[in-house]
């Protein structure tokens, strides 16, 4: 099959295989013959604003999708999207970044190209410090095998991977017998098997398991397995600020979104009483653990990855998380426990009366919410923080590497994503300067996500450790008038009840939408106002 | 002196010493200690909208003022501004980016802190890729030394250079003695000699000397001395387009820019028909020869740069540019030419009746432009192969690297690094997506620069190599209300009649002005349209 074919064509076979159907990025001159072959396999093109955008775009779509793909130029191109691959290495996102480069005919060692910095090799060393696996192809006959080993390393990993091609190699043909050998090492099964039977012994003789639902579950397809788990144990179970909504908010074994001192009360109260807490594919960070005000014991702690299982102070490695949550399904000697709900959590919505503040902003968002029809999609600041207390079954954010302009961009590729769904984005106005004008390509596309800016005209979260500073300061923008400048639909809201309204006309509304949210720089969360204490209390120690 | 001074402090200290009065960048939290220092020292903070801004910003200022410095948070800050900072690396324009990271006593091998991507050196090591010297400083005994090291390479080489700053360094006390010992090594007098002695035999037994200005030039403050040399030998000089204005366009031995078959004409017969040129201060790059089609004989060349001079095929390393003018500049024995100026420049403005087109914008804009008074900075596309035939003093364009988005957030830098100067920035359309927002900083700092919006609905240099497609396709965008949106004001302007208009109603402007210039996406200027024919041909025969 590969014999005939040519190393851009079986690219993008190859991602068309992994049920890609929208690959995004900026054409470039050295990658015009990639956009040639993309656009003969039949692969739609979506083409961002600027590179940080399509890494982010790319990265959402890969969260909700299994896989994403972006392809851009050299240097310019790729370079610029240093910062989004890095992110979705960091939260373990599998995009494939698919850059154009220079003829290998022209590099002569002294030869300066157009986007280059220093060697041909650069950018390769760059990708090589942000993603699981890089290549740059060099030859026709090995490309096919190249080809396959990225994409086998992100889909195992979930990290990304990048494959460089250069101009003259898109239309080269590839050799015969390009049949790639899968050289992915198997399980030790005694250590499966040794791993599993302590596993089990702690879960049964503990009085207080509890399961703490990270966001590996999502990206390893688990979601449904780990809510089978949780009912055959019946147990609480608490999830992270990066894996909120891997577990179904409304069920009746949800203790909330764990974040030491910073997060949930009930969920603190679960995860640090426990006497054998059960992680599946989390990681803790200083954000998912309030700053390191987390209080785990690590001898009563069971954490399952995607690399490896660890119990107390030992390792197992190579045992993964897809292989025990399949293991304690299966095994019939798991104890069930007695689950008493936890009390304090929702509530009716407030009154309408009075200016917007934040809390009202997540009131009325809640009250809107739909499960199966709404994927909600946070950048970075407080609408973050704010954000965690929205029901829904479908969530996006940047809770671990935390970048600001992933809202916009991520929300486009979501609805892309998930066309049953309409996104709506959660935006600060310092993250909408970055990539907010990535509008245009919902406009484009004919799609019409609700845009939330959190209007404060200011960094707030950095106010909230550092003092009321002009560098924190941001002058005021008029989003209406930009909405509608890109041909949607934009309203300004300032009080509970123009909130209310303005949802209400975004939701019939077939165009973007954009709700110029004002609040005041000093209205923050209750969790960002922890962490802010903390990291302030750091700062001034330091 | 240092020994009393903090990290942060002697920090700020030595970037004041170099003449710098404004920082670009974004904080972060990691940033945010840095930022106090900033503020204590006296200098200006300039906020940026999106870190990408921000690094070309620097750059912009670096071209201009000799050194430029952007502060930054860690990961999502820093590694947001790769692309900006291997431009400046390409180009050769002396920024120093200071960057934030989380606490020493934090990192942990193991430590999952927000920003971070890999390790804790991640980000050190892509910077190591592009800059010519990288950081991070870990002792406060030592950071005296590293800090002098990195500002040294950034002058002496006009490389980037990157200073890396953990949260809990910025306060700590220097050790005393901190005194750094410059370490550059002497050049060697008598290679000296000998490259001096061929030089001027070459010079002098030649028919046709013609100079050949780069861009080094201007980034080693040579503009004055290279006029004089002109003068005194009195042969024809052309520029290049990186180093566009480096030699007065309006000087009677101006003879073009020189860019191979794809440049002006005059440059190409002055520079093809030369037995010896005399290249200063340039790099030939595929941009520059007009995809190769310059035809330059190597047998015939001297070539000196920052590092080396080349003469014919071999070379003196070690002996500089700088060291050259001023031995040619003393030596009373060059033979002096009769200098005949080249026809065909320059020429009266056109009609102003029907459709705007390209070449109307460079004549409109030719007839205001006044020595002094203006500063033109490019973004890249066809604004750029149309501007350099822009009569100015002062062009700022990323000829070599070619990154898009440094139009706008350049001009506003222009503008505060020449408060005497207005900046007129020509940016595409597509350019304009990526960067265009940065006119709020304008707004903020009480700055008006003019942005010409080269607005054809495509990336049409793309285009116009690759053809028509969808993917090169842009969907408009409303310039007049995103100007009015960000309190600015606008026009659009479709005919050369009105594009007069709007100038004269932008140059009456207090505030920001955007023109909104509407051409034909099939409307390339004849450099673009050469440069493409070389590039689509290169590619069939790939």
């Amino acid at each position: 099959l590969t014999m005939a074919m040519k190393v851009g064509e079986y690219l993008f076979e190859k991602v068309r295989s992994h049920g890609v159907e929208h690959v995004f990025g900026i054409p470039g001159d050295y990658a015009i013959p990639l956009y040639r072959a993309l656009e003969a396999s039949g692969l739609r093109a979506v083409v961002n604003t600027h590179e940080p955008a399509a890494g982010f775009a790319a990265d959402a779509y890969a969260r909700l999708r299994g896989l994403g793909v972006v392809v851009v130029t050299f240097g310019a191109g790729a370079l610029n999207m240093v910062n989004s691959i890095a992110q979705a290495y960091a939260e373990k996102s599998p995009v494939i970044v698919i850059s154009g480069a220079p003829e290998i005919l022209d590099r002569r060692i002294d030869a300066l190209l157009h986007h280059k910095v220093k060697t041909f090799e650069s950018q390769l060393n760059v990708y090589r410090e942000i993603t699981g696996a890089a290549v740059s192809l060099t030859d026709s006959s090995t490309a096919s095998d190249q080809i396959d080993q990225i994409f086998e390393t992100a889909m195992r990993t979930k990290r990304p991977g990048y494959i460089e091609v250069p101009r003259d190699l898109v239309g080269a043909r590839m050799a015969a017998g390009g049949r790639s050998r899968s050289v992915v090492a198997e399980p030790d099964q005694e250590a499966l098997r040794e791993a599993f039977r302590e596993v089990v012994r702690r879960l049964n003789s503990s009085r207080r398991p509890v399961v703490y639902a990270g966001v590996e579950i999502a990206r390893f397809g688990l979601i449904d397995k780990t809510r089978r788990l949780v009912e055959k144990l019946n147990v609480p179970v608490v999830t992270s600020i990066e894996g909120k909504a891997v577990f179904p908010e409304d069920h009746a074994n949800f203790s909330g979104i764990y974040m030491g001192r910073a997060g949930s009360e009930s969920a603190r109260e679960a995860v640090e009483s426990s006497d054998c807490l059960l992680m599946l594919g989390a990681f803790l960070t200083d954000v998912s653990t309030g700053v390191f005000s987390a209080r785990i014991d690590r001898s009563t702690l069971i954490s399952a990855s995607s690399d490896e299982v660890i119990i107390g102070h030992h390792r197992y490695s190579g045992v993964t998380l897809t292989e025990l949550l399949n293991h304690l399904l299966s095994n019939r000697g798991l104890r069930r426990r007695k689950f008493v709900t936890p009390s304090g959590r929702g509530g009716p919505t407030g009154p309408v009366e009075g200016r917007l503040t934040t809390h009202g902003i997540v009131e009325e968002l809640n009250s809107i919410l739909v499960h199966g029809r709404h994927v909600v999609v946070s950048d970075v600041g407080d609408c973050l923080y704010a954000g965690i207390e929205l029901r829904t079954d479908a969530f996006l954010g940047p809770g671990y590497y935390n970048s600001m302009g992933f809202g916009v961009p991520a929300a486009v590729a979501a609805q892309l994503a998930l066309p049953k769904r309409r996104a709506i984005a959660l935006v600060g106005d310092g993250g909408f300067r970055m990539t907010g004008m990535e509008v245009t390509t919902a406009k484009k596309l004919g799609l019409n996500p609700i845009i939330i800016v959190w209007d404060n005209s200011a960094y707030a979260t950095l106010q909230a450790i550092g003092g009321k500073r002009d560098y924190f300061e941001l002058n005021r923008w008029d989003f209406v008038a930009i909405a509608e400048a890109l041909g949607g639909r934009g309203v300004r809201a300032t009080t509970k009840k123009s909130f209310k309204a303005a949802l209400r006309a975004a939701e019939r509304s077939a165009e973007f939408f954009i709700i110029d949210a004002v609040i005041a720089s000093t209205d923050i969360s209750p969790t960002w106002r922890n962490i802010s204490r903390e990291v302030a209390a750091r700062m001034e120690h330091s």
